[in-house]
């Protein structure tokens, strides 16, 4: 007998993408491929110090088992701070800390889905939630997008007629991969169709407070009057990602599910991260913390985007995100960017992420996704000078 | 529209269970319902040391994304250690670093089962791993124990007609929740039966090194020739649970889909966690920190037994563990540990967890499980000799 694996292995992708991005971490390449916050931004002083007396002074605590819910100090704090930003009422108790927002997505689909089952997400979405939901063998259904979110009326089309569908999954602030942001008009408009559906919506919102221009516009979960949207958060972008700290807002008809779903998952998250990340908000001013990366972001978007301008050729477009880590970058039809990234970009040692792995069912074969926010500025322009070189190359030759 | 969750949630218990135990928590109540370690035997000052030294020396690459498959050097050190005492020859990339074991457990079933799949588990066995596995929808057949495992007969007589049978799951070292170990001659036999039928095991090893008396015994994981064992192990009960760090060693073809898994899961587990910790095995000796947990349990151990041989009444049965956490009480037959938790113990302001939790198909009322590691000497006198009324009282009305 063979060893049999169960079905849900056959539909988690990952290795050629992993092989694929394997190639970025040579020392000489500049990679634009990334997801990652600046290291050198880290509060690292403030965590010396933060680390030493949670230790001195509450060690046995930190060190030991605590609850699957969540630290409650460090509920409190997160569920003031989002009630403060987004007008939305939440207590400690309606939420659960989770190791980072890529545990609530996993967590999404462990609650919602069977196999079968309908998840629909923008196209392009973000590569980890698709493999996190995947896990659970659902049925893609990608809904076509434009510079303000969705299309609503591709959403209800599907609605009226794609059984089983279980949630929308959305990402609508500075999204990953394409760094766009939902305007105010069509998030009402999605609302009162999630409302009319009553469709369980998972807000993935990651780079919410990284905003560089104009004002914050109002989460899905601030609007939600029907306990239908399920929001994640997480402190990965906005402190670090290291201590894998984020969190699960909802209802709590949903989220006693989610809880019992930790529980069997590791148990709880990191008893030291939590008492860790809750005195750093008590000694720590997070608001200023979050104001010097989003200078220093912002720099680097308008030297990438500067750089993209005056370096890629014609017939190529990309975004102009307000906020986030990213820019999506289209080539002209019927070019590939795969095939830019291993046989133009690589030999040039520069990289990105191609934007074929951003969707479920294909698609998206001439786009990539661009990360400005892991680099020294130099390095930004140089990289865009030696991309704009494969991308010309490869055009001419595709001639 | 109702929301509607997956069929998953449905056979995950917790709730009954956790209700009862959140009476635990009341301050004045003795409770050997636990399996946390002694938080004033946490290496406190040592952690104190490593965590401002990782911060102000490698804090940019601790505190960022760091790869899914867990920190190089953490691996190593682990690999290295569990060679030394088990005679494995493992490699840092034979190993995945979890969120502790429980993560181990729940991608286990992940990677392997289909709902109505079977997995086989030893007569009673651990909760925590039951939940885990539970939420995959399998079908658990439990196997008849006995003081020295796994009653090979019963095990070969289900193996020879269950179907689709994906893996068996197995506590060999003062098993939680009996404390029991197996015998030497019982590991050989059960190995030749997972050999003959190649069913993949999972050898979960949370307790091994806490060894109070007698020899240490081969590891399943050391007498795999056909790369059949998936060994669990986890720092939570030798250095401390706070940093949900264990490990995952497995043969490559399985350990593949183990990788990809926790990458869709979580991404990665906590990076700090995982810096703190190398460089804690770097600047200290765990053995010597082990010897001395050994010494505070043992003592502990003996205490408790010798108390319940005190305080208990005639019919009363327990385990004498020679490591571990735990010891297994079984009550005359007919008697239904649960009620004496509710309305005899619990108004003595003593608890511990009753026996049918720890079954997935029922059973086991008459027994429940005992602590010993988490309370001071003269409070496991007290409890025991409270719990000894009580099951007097309970016996007595019963007749």
């Amino acid at each position: 007998m063979a060893i049999e694996f169960g079905n849900r292995i056959k539909g988690m992708k990952g290795d050629a993408m992993s092989d694929l991005l394997q190639l970025t971490q040579q020392k000489d390449i500049i990679s634009f491929a990334g997801g990652m916050p600046a290291p050198e931004l880290f509060p690292i002083k403030e965590l010396i110090q933060v680390s030493t007396q949670v230790l001195a002074e509450e060690g046995k605590a930190a060190l030991q088992y605590s609850s699957a819910e969540g630290y409650i100090k460090l509920k409190e704090i997160l569920a003031d701070r989002m009630n403060k930003k987004t007008g939305t009422k939440s207590t400690a108790n309606d939420l659960l800390i989770t190791s980072g927002s890529q545990q609530g997505l996993d967590f999404m689909a462990k609650v919602f889905i069977n196999p079968g089952d309908v998840i629909l997400c923008e196209s392009p979405s973000y590569l980890g939630a698709i493999n996190a939901f995947a896990a659970y063998e659902p049925t893609f259904v990608e809904v076509p997008t434009d510079d303000e979110g969705m299309i609503i009326s591709k959403l209800e089309a599907i609605l009226s007629t794609a059984k089983n569908v279980k949630f929308i999954y959305v990402i609508p602030d500075f999204q990953n991969p394409t760094g766009r942001t939902w305007s105010a008009s069509r998030r009402q408009e999605f609302m009162n169709v999630v409302n009319k559906y009553e469709i369980p919506v998972a807000e993935d919102n990651p780079y919410v407070e990284l905003r560089y221009e104009g004002d914050p516009l109002p989460t899905f979960k601030s609007m939600d009057s029907k306990g239908l949207v399920v929001y994640l958060g997480t402190l990965s972008k906005i402190l670090c990602p290291g201590y894998r700290i984020g969190w699960v807002y909802a209802a709590p008809e949903i989220l006693k599910h989610f809880n019992t779903v930790k529980q069997a998952a590791d148990l709880q998250s990191s008893s030291v991260a939590q008492w860790d990340i809750t005195k750093y908000f008590a000694l720590h001013d997070i608001d200023s913390h979050i104001e010097g990366l989003r200078e220093v972001y912002a720099k680097r978007r308008d030297l990438m985007i500067e750089a993209m301008e005056n370096f890629f050729p014609d017939g190529v477009t990309f975004t102009r995100p307000k906020g986030g880590l990213f820019s999506w970058v289209t080539l002209p039809k019927g070019l590939d960017a795969e095939y830019l990234y291993k046989e133009k970009a690589l030999p040039k040692k520069v990289a990105f992420v191609p934007g074929s792995a951003f969707s479920p069912n294909g698609g998206h074969e001439n786009s990539f996704r661009m990360n400005f926010s892991c680099m020294s500025e130099d390095k930004i322009v140089e990289g865009i000078r030696r991309l704009g070189l494969a991308i010309e190359e490869y055009i001419i030759e595709g001639k």
